[in-house]
Order: C-alpha cells, then structure tokens, then sequence
C-alpha cells in the first residue's frame, strides 16, 4: 500500500483525488495539507507542510504556485518522491523543479490525463505508419463556452506529438476559409469547437484513400487529472531520484 | 409505376440512378438522352431530348446546362414535370426555369440528399426550442483533400437554416485562434476539416448545460444526391405547375 | 419572474434545480421543502410542504414517492402548478395525479431532459420521411458499469417514438450474434454500451443507400434532468388545470 | 520502383489495385493476370501466371482459391515474393503456402487493411495501460444490412488482441437485454449495428472515471483493402524467405 501525503488537500482536486483514493486498494492518503483546516477530513490535516509529521512514501501536490517552494525543501529533506501537478510555477521555480530532481524523485507532465498522455504515444506511432503512407492528419477539439484560448493547449500538445514523430514537417492550420486552394500535404488542421460546459473532447483524424483512423479522448469532469495523478503517485513511490513524466507512468 | 426520362443518361449520376431505379418498385426508366449513345443502355437512349418520343410521367435532368434550354421547352411543351439536379445555370436561366415552372412543375434544389434536406428541416425545429433555451450551436465539416472551397456550401446552407429558424442573430465564426476570449452567444462556429477521400460529413452540435444533442450527416458516395432526385421524381409525377424543391419532397 | 418552490430542496437534483435557477434571469426559487432542514439555504426551508406559507407561482418536485401525496393536495389547495418529477409512484398515486390534473396544472415525463424529449419529437418525423424511403433504423446507448438493465429505458422510449410514427411495424432486436442472416427490413437494432462512469449517451442511425443521418444525445451529468425541469416550470406558471408532459414545453 | 504482377488484375480488387497502383510513384504494375484477358489493360495480361514472362519484384494476388496452387509453384520457381490475398484456401492449401514460405517470402492477414493491423497492434498497448487501471473496454461495429454474420470477422479480430495483451482475461458479451444485473469487469462487450451500405465501421471504447478514450476506424469502399495490398507489396519486394504479416508492414 503506496502511503500519500495529499498537498492542497481541500482544493477542488485534492478532495476529487481523496474520494479516488478511498476507492484504489494500493494507494491511501495518510496526510493532508491546506491553508483552510476547519473541512473534516478522515486524515490528519496541517496548515504547512513543514508541520506534517507524518510518514509517506510519495506527495501529490495539486496546490498554488506560492506553496510549492516549501514544498520542494520537504521532499528533498525527507527523501519523498513528489508528484507536481500545480501549474503557473515561475521560471525561477522550475529551475528549483530541475534542482530538486537531482536529488529526489519529481513527476511533472503537461497534462495529467492517462489517457491523454497515452493517446500523445500512439499518436506517435501512428505517424509513423500512416504519414508516409500519405494519409492527411487532422485534430478538431471541443470545450466549454467560458475558454478563453483556441486551440487548447491539449490540443497543442497532441499537435506536437505528431510532428515530432514526422520530423517536423507539418505547418498548423487554423482557418481555410479565407484561401480557395487544394490541401497541401504539409497542413495539420486545428479546429476549435466552442459551446455548452463541454469538458474537454480531443479528435485525431488519419485521413487515407477511402479509410479513416480516429483517435478520440472524451473528459467528462477533471476528475481525470486526479485519476492521472493517483496513479503517478503509485508508479513515483520508491522511485530514486530523476525528473519523470506520465509517459513514464504509461511505459512502466 | 411511375416511368422517368433520364436526362443525361449515360453521365455518372446517370448511370447511378439507372442503378437505383432498377431496385425501386415504383420506378421505371423508360428512356434516356445523352450525347453519348454509344453505350448499351437497358431503354432506349436519343442524342438530344428533342428526339425523344417515348412517354414518360417525369424527366430527371442530370446533364449540363447547356442541355438545360431544350429540356424546359420540352417539359413545357409536353406537360412533363421535371427534376432538375444541373448546376451552374445561368441568370437568363434561371429566369426560364421560373417561366416554365409557371407552366408545369419543376423541382430544383441546392442539395438533392434527402437526408441533408430533411436535416435542414429539423434543425430549424431543434434551433426552436434550444436557441432561445441557451443552447451554443456549432458546425463541423469533413471533406476530402481535393475540396477547393471552405466551409462546404452544404455547411453555409445547414447554418442558414439556423439562422432563419433564430431570427438571424447568429454571426459566422470560422476561426478561433486570432483572440484570447470567451464565446459569444452570437457566434456560430464553423470549422472545415480536409482529409484523404472523405465525401462528405456534416455534424451539427447544440451544447447545453451538461448536454449535449448532435446531428450528423455522413455522405459514402455521390449515389446519395440520386437517391434524392429518385425520390423527388416519384414525387413530382402528376404534379401541377409550380416551383418546387426537395422540402417539398420531405413534407409530402 | 417565476416564483418557484423547490420540493425536496437539499437532495441532489434540488441543490442542482437551484444552483440553474441561480444563473436564470426568469426563475427564482423563494422557498425550499426538505426532510433535511439543517443545511444552509439562501431561501426558508420548510419541513414539509404544508408548513410552506411563501407565495410561488409553481412547484419542482424532485423528492420521494412518500411525500408526494402531501404535495398534491397542497397544490389543489393553493391552486399553484407543478413539476412533478419523483419517480417510482404507486398505481394509487399515479390515480392521484390524474385526479389533481383536473384541478391544477401537473406536468409528469419519463424523462426530463429537454433533449431527450426534442430528439423523440424529431425522430418521430425523420421516420416519416425516412423510413419509406427505405432507411434502416438502429440504436446504440451507452451507459456506465453500474447500471442494472439494458437497454435503457430512454432508447425504448426513443424506439417506441419511431416505432410509433412507423405504424407499429418494427420489431426490437438485442442481439445479431445467435443467427446467420441478412437484416430484416422490420427490425431495429437496439445496443448497449457499459463501462466506467458514463452518465448517458444515445444514439439513433438512419442508414440508407450510401448515407447514414445520425441524432446523437450526450448527458454529462444528472444536472441535464434538471435544466429541464426548469424549463418545465417556467412553461407550467400561469397554465391551467391539465396533464403536461415535456412534450407540451417544446411545443410552446 | 517496385515491380509488381496483379494476379487476377480484372477483378473488382484487382482493377482498384490498378488504379491505386499507378497513382504511387514507388511501385508500377508491369504485368496482370486473369481469365478474363478481354479488357483493355494498361499492361500485358496473360490468361495463367505459367505464361507470364515479365520480370517483376513481387506479385499481388487477390484471385480465387483455385488459381493459388499455381501461383505458389511459380512464385518459388522465379523466387518472387507473393503478398496472398485470396481468401477461403483449404487446409491442404493452407499447408502448401506453409511450405512455399520456407523457399520464398509470402504474406497473408486476415485483413489487408493498414488501418486495421495498425489499430491491433495500437490496441494492444492502450490495453497493457489501461486494463490494469480499471478501464472497460467495449467494441461496437456497423455494417450492410445485407451481412450474414455478426459481430464481423474484425470485430473479433480486434477483441482478440486486446484479450491477448490482457492475458486472456475477457469474455466476449453480445447481448445485455436477458439479465439485470452490473457489468462484469471480465466482460468485454461487442455489439453489432446493420443498416443500409456500410462498408465497415469499428470503434473501440476504454471508459474508466470520467474519461473515454475511442479508437475508430471507418472504411469508405473496399479500396482500403487494395490500398494495403500495396503497402505490402513494396514491403515484400526484395524480402528473403518467410513468412510475413500486415503487422510486418506497421512495424518496418
């Protein structure tokens, strides 16, 4: 039984990983950590990580920029591998990120979806195959009214999966509507779906003479993410010291 | 039984609807007209429809425009309702596809499919109830990578018939990438995927709170646009003067 | 402004009932009936309906069988109409409701999904037009792992509607594994999908000549059902004594 | 330039390896075969692959089960390389094509279609992930109406090598409606949709918490079969002896 300390346990995604973890026979949450206390919560619960006293074999941390520094000393100091999934760190944090996986385990990714990160690698493999063999590659994604940038960074990163396997020879397109031309063969069209509370729905086309190959990921809440992290914290317990990411939790 | 003249028989979507009508139970080609008469037809086929003295209850037109002025004369002279499927008429044209329909009925129409057809139908119904309910509407296309034009003239027509069923607040959005904002409720997106032979799909969205309702229309072949001009024949046979199109055909 | 009084007020489709009407320019709750009065409400809670003394123009029912005979004479009393979406009534209930419907205005549905409830009025005139045609009908839903029967009971209802407008001349089929053979013309293909947490998705095919019309409905959550019966509620305000179903709302 | 002999050229799959053929600028047909030597073909056409004196790289065969015996013969003779297409070999022909394989490279799939080996092997590694996770894995399938069996061939095919990379683990379910009861995690169900022209539809389903991730593969025309027929046989030019698979071909 993998032992967690759960950092930013009274988030949004720290109680999601919570009830996760209730339901997961390898992995239990033996501590918590959160600026608010008053929340019960069916583990000890401290207001700074220093305070937590508590033995565990790896930390999930889904906090605030601000709470990660302290964060980084803990887990060298005590020797926990740490899985890091809060985002908007500084450039100066993600230079203390590269400092502390020198000495400790650190998994940080992107996105923490399985299944996204999964798809990132068969997407590769596909590439191979069916790129040269002259199939078109398209990636149409759907998210909610309130999003602010298209494509989604998701998206993105899907799209860089793909021209990486092809060695960089795609160009993206966003809009064919103000061009009266023919596909060229080095196009990657992105298209951006806006409406609705769609959570996040990505769509990768292979598009061949008469066949087409669909690669579909559908998140119906983020509770996703924590399913990603909770098993990033069983794959990251143990592990000695290195930078990681999901595609190593997928590869294991 | 009702008994057709194919009108440009021996061209592609001749020759398909020779096909069709061969497994309809309610049709039946009884001649045909096409510049080229060399080929063995199973009904007697004439160079030009002038020559044609065989009777039939409806002409199907799928020829070319220049071919279209003798036709008129012809169903107007003879009484003999016509579906007219020839694109690319020109203005005097269509001025006298206007004076013949005052003389006998004749059917033309943007789209012949008759589930695009039906589907603009319903989607005036749909944007009826969910439009004024808050429901964000999208449009997707795929088509092949030979397409020159973006988006289809079938998805600005699928959007149109929103739009007139919505009071015409709807703006067309046809990409996303150039701003850094939420969706606005007067958007309706269009986005244009381009890949390998894809024939035609058209996918219509209506994204609510938590829900939601897609309506897809998936083209295999061209044979879908006789299937239509099969159907409006039956239709249009014993018909009396007027202008009439492929709603026309669904309402029966 | 709608006043409504939300019946079974801290369950979980009244916590979400009110969160929607929250966000609703022309609905407010004003007042709250549950057994559980403990939690904090933004409107007077009452322990049960009889104790209500707010004025309201309608009732949302989402509470329990046991305390919806209370609630209908409440209702005949005030003369105020309501939304009455408790399932599992008894046969002497369901008498009950009958009688209160000539009195006050009851609006009851299988499912109270505007979608759900749109698509079986639309399916109804595709399978006129389609049909005929020749069209092959087929469904599939999907749902998640917990879920005791299959298929739904929403794509029954949906294959009833199309069975409905077809003249009664589809038979159900579950299951094409047992027999070798071509499909009939008479049947239609009902498929159930299980697995993970998947609220709820169906979906109904029309498959032709080279052409397949697909209506596709998606549930992301329950909160669906309860958008629904908001929008029930500010149809109901104001009508008279009568049975109501969602139907009835679409048509407005 | 690959050099390839179309073995039963004048079939349906011959004619659209052909066509296919002549727009691939790394392979060229130099030579056909077929009874029917009556067609005007681009290239000579010998009535038996005995009298075929062309030099070539690699021979393409989709023909019928009795012209394979000779072309086993000739393909050892010459020692060129035999992509083996045609279907229903008996027993003892199935031992012949053993044997020839030890003297000459041949390959044989159960399906030719790139997109669908590539998909298995794909398949394969998501299930190594997403089984042990607690993914569900679900296989729905649309064909013609006028199939005979059900689920398809593929459809099987596909379920065989998910149960293979998951030790074997799954039961294959193909009906849902005759219990009440949760699904099984041992259950893999397979449903089988049949309506108008499909040629080929399979999606595969993982659903795990919130997160559905679908693998879809869309066949447009029987071409997809020819199109790997191709890719085969510029694979096998040149290939020593052996015994060969369309997974050869992905993973090259």
């Amino acid at each position: 039984m993998v032992r967690a300390i759960m950092h930013g346990c009274n988030g949004k995604m720290g109680r999601a990983i919570t009830t996760l973890a209730k339901e997961d026979a390898e992995v239990e949450i033996v501590a918590g950590v959160d600026a608010y206390t008053e929340v019960a919560n069916e583990y000890p619960v401290f207001d700074s990580i220093e305070k937590c006293d508590v033995e565990a074999d790896v930390v999930i941390d889904f906090s605030n920029a601000k709470a990660v520094d302290g964060l980084l000393d803990y887990c060298v100091e005590k020797q926990i591998p740490v899985v890091l999934c809060t985002t908007g760190l500084s450039e100066e944090q993600l230079q203390e990120v590269e400092e502390a996986s020198k000495k400790v385990a650190v998994l940080r990714s992107a996105n923490m979806s399985l299944g996204i990160n999964l798809l990132m690698q068969l997407l590769k493999e596909a590439t191979k195959v069916l790129s040269p063999a002259g199939y078109d590659i398209e990636i149409v994604e759907k998210h909610h009214n309130q999003k602010l940038d298209a494509p989604s960074g998701t998206a993105i990163a899907l799209a860089d999966s793909i021209n990486e396997a092809a060695g960089g020879q795609y160009e993206y397109v966003y809009d064919r509507s103000q061009v009266r031309k023919k596909r060229d063969k080095k196009e990657l069209g992105i298209s951006a779906v806006r409406g609705g509370t769609i959570v996040g729905e990505h769509e990768v086309l292979f598009a061949g003479i008469d066949e087409v190959i669909e690669f579909k990921h559908t998140a119906y809440s983020r509770t996703v993410f924590g399913k990603g992290a909770v098993e990033a914290a069983k794959f990251l317990a143990g592990k000695e010291a290195g930078k990681y990411d999901m595609s190593d939790v997928i590869l294991k």
